[in-house]
């Protein structure tokens, strides 16, 4: 019985909703009679295959029901994903073919599988129930739920209350998801805090099914590397898992020191008391922020790369950003001679030449702004032409260089 | 195209919305031009097959538009119809099994055909296009219409304000209904001016797939013999169509001289023009009400039997009614003596015996209130006994007789 509190701790740890602690007791001692694990469910959208440290939020909490012994039931929704948004009125669900979901599932799986035990995963896709489901199963579905409280959620009362459409398809989409709570026999559902309706509904199809209903529990939405909105790629301020060591150092050196201390609890999973004990350490002198941030940024690429990848993410960040020399290798531009017959070259070209900036607005804006240097010399009119030299080292922002290679 | 208007004339009268009249004389003009009928569509809840002149007004026109050689399209809706409302909520939609359906779908057939030209009507049921409907072609339909687009249906709108629930289900069922049209490829669509939304919404889904919106016209929901309420079989202010000439007659001559009016124009279909000039005859005195009724009352009769029948019940009405006389037939009490040993029997076992009563309750009130009359001789005490003679006549309110017949 002692073993079940502590795993109840663990399990309860971090989380923002718990529906409830002691529903969650007692199927851990339910599970345990019957010696058996609890089913953990988690649900993906096929759409957006790049894993960041967002999404580790919630799979971290899949790692430890799997290292208490429990069994992941990851559902990839492939059978909504299909069909992506046939209302055309959202952007954020392209309609995927069948060999675009299976190629987004085998990303899924090799990044999932650098935090995930594959040997406690159930991979499922979705389509295996809906796919056969006629209108008639669909309708006695909907039976269970009411219109009002579907416009309960919170961005659907937002969205009526302010005259921007609804479309009926999406009053559907969480009953799917709630549907595939009762096909998987889902102890438990996790999910960012932004699911929490979603999640709680399935608790009332799996009861309406006869079923007992799961545990949910929600986690943060993790601010991304502004520290204002939550990680995304659409924004543009996460660090995906699969990146390179030296981005993942760099992106995590530069997060705010008050960010700094939610990675290492939603990301690191540092207990509390540590994380406390370290802030203090920072807050009395004791430890430079910049030094507490290294060790966050070392943690995070041993987590996904290894040691070693760790330390040298490290050395070249302090060679390079404190001790402000060039990194050891870098992108090279190549130029031929017909890419600049008169050996110049305007300043924006050879910015987007090196990959440096996403767009020549933005390249603009950064020269304009004073952030752009040719071998250490700043240059801050965007209209000027640069005499192309071998060897010219160019560098966008902090981070950012290019060394310009010459050939025939 | 003089003959065109002419038939605009006719369909467009009688209409209480008509989408619209510039739209559908077009496609007269198309239909003439492709030497084709257009398709007119009436669909037909399979739980009620009991026709009344309530759903007259709306058939008449179907016979109108036949008689202009258009097609009818009828539909019974037994997909819907064998689920019924799973979410329990309505008792107006319980589920039917198959056979159910099929018998109902018989009883429609034996009744419409004695009005409209089975020649020119096609008898269509659903469940040949939903039967085999799968979710991922549910969700493609229901991403045509926005939440508030049904909340904006009157009833609903009503519900959601008084918190009242609304099933997720019953957002479905008028997209089943619009997509029925799409199915039989509607040129006109016809209903109560209850169906205004559902029909126009098959206007939308029509044009979503492709297809030129259908005519939608709405008709009155005609007032039972309360003149108050809409006539309705659970109200009990109905008209059967297939009710007995004596019946039809009797139940006719009790609406309000002011209802007369208006039965003359949605279910005999007489012009505007000649229903003013009857009610000029008797708002000047020259013909008594009483005879516009008697009118009224037989070419009712006569349209659902015939002219013999109509001319029959009248003669049989004005005996009975009229002159006070008794009616040519009427039903007998068959009483043994085992019934009454003591030769005598309580008034209100007596009157249900006779079933001139719906309840024991009805009986007593009808007593107290001094309808009841034995060989002409009022009743006015609900517990007395009665010495039962043979061939004594029970006369219940103005128009229920029985006789007592003894037999050993």
């Amino acid at each position: 019985m002692s073993d079940i509190n502590k795993q109840l701790d663990i399990l309860a740890s971090r989380t923002v909703d718990l529906y409830s602690r002691d529903e969650l007791k007692k199927k851990l001692e339910l599970a345990d009679r019957e010696n058996r694990p609890l089913r953990v469910k988690l649900g993906a959208d096929p759409s957006a295959p790049d894993l960041h440290l967002g999404h580790c939020v919630v799979i971290n909490k899949l790692q430890e029901f799997q290292a208490l012994g429990h069994q992941v039931v990851f559902i990839i929704g492939d059978f909504t994903g299909m069909i992506g948004d046939p209302s055309g009125k959202s952007a954020t669900r392209p309609s995927l073919s069948r060999e675009a979901v299976e190629a987004n599932a085998q990303t899924y799986k090799e990044q999932i599988f650098k935090i995930l035990d594959p040997e406690k995963t159930e991979i499922r896709f979705n389509s295996e129930w809906f796919g056969d489901m006629r209108f008639d199963q669909v309708i006695r579905l909907s039976a269970h739920v009411t219109v009002a409280q579907m416009l309960a959620r919170d961005d659907f009362s937002k969205r009526y209350a302010e005259n921007r459409p609804i479309s009926l398809v999406e009053f559907l989409y969480p009953l799917v998801q709630a549907y595939d709570s009762v096909m998987v026999k889902a102890d438990v559902e996790l999910g960012g805090t932004d699911q929490l309706f979603n999640l709680l509904l399935g608790r009332e199809i799996q009861q309406a099914h006869g079923m007992a209903p799961q545990i949910v529990m929600t986690f943060p939405l993790i601010e991304g590397l502004d520290g204002v909105q939550k990680m995304s790629k659409s924004l543009g301020n996460y660090i995906g898992i699969n990146e390179p060591p030296r981005e993942i150092f760099g992106k995590t050196m530069s997060v705010s020191d008050e960010l700094m201390w939610r990675y290492f609890t939603y990301i690191l999973c540092v207990p509390e008391t540590e994380v406390a004990a370290m802030r203090q350490e920072v807050d009395s002198g004791r430890r430079h922020p910049r030094d507490m941030k290294d060790e966050l940024a070392r943690r995070i690429v041993a987590r996904f790369h290894d040691e070693a990848a760790a330390m040298q993410a490290s050395e070249e960040f302090a060679r390079v950003f404190s001790q402000n020399k060039l990194p050891d290798d870098m992108p090279e531009i190549l130029l031929r001679a017909t890419d600049a017959p008169e050996g110049v070259m305007g300043i924006i070209d050879l910015v987007m030449c090196g990959d440096l900036c996403a767009s020549r607005g933005e390249a603009r804006r950064l020269i304009q702004q004073g952030g752009l240097r040719i071998d250490d010399v700043k240059v801050s009119d965007p209209m000027v032409s640069v005499p192309l030299k071998d060897g010219m080292i160019i560098k966008a922002g902090k981070r950012r260089f290019a060394k310009v290679v010459l050939s025939e």
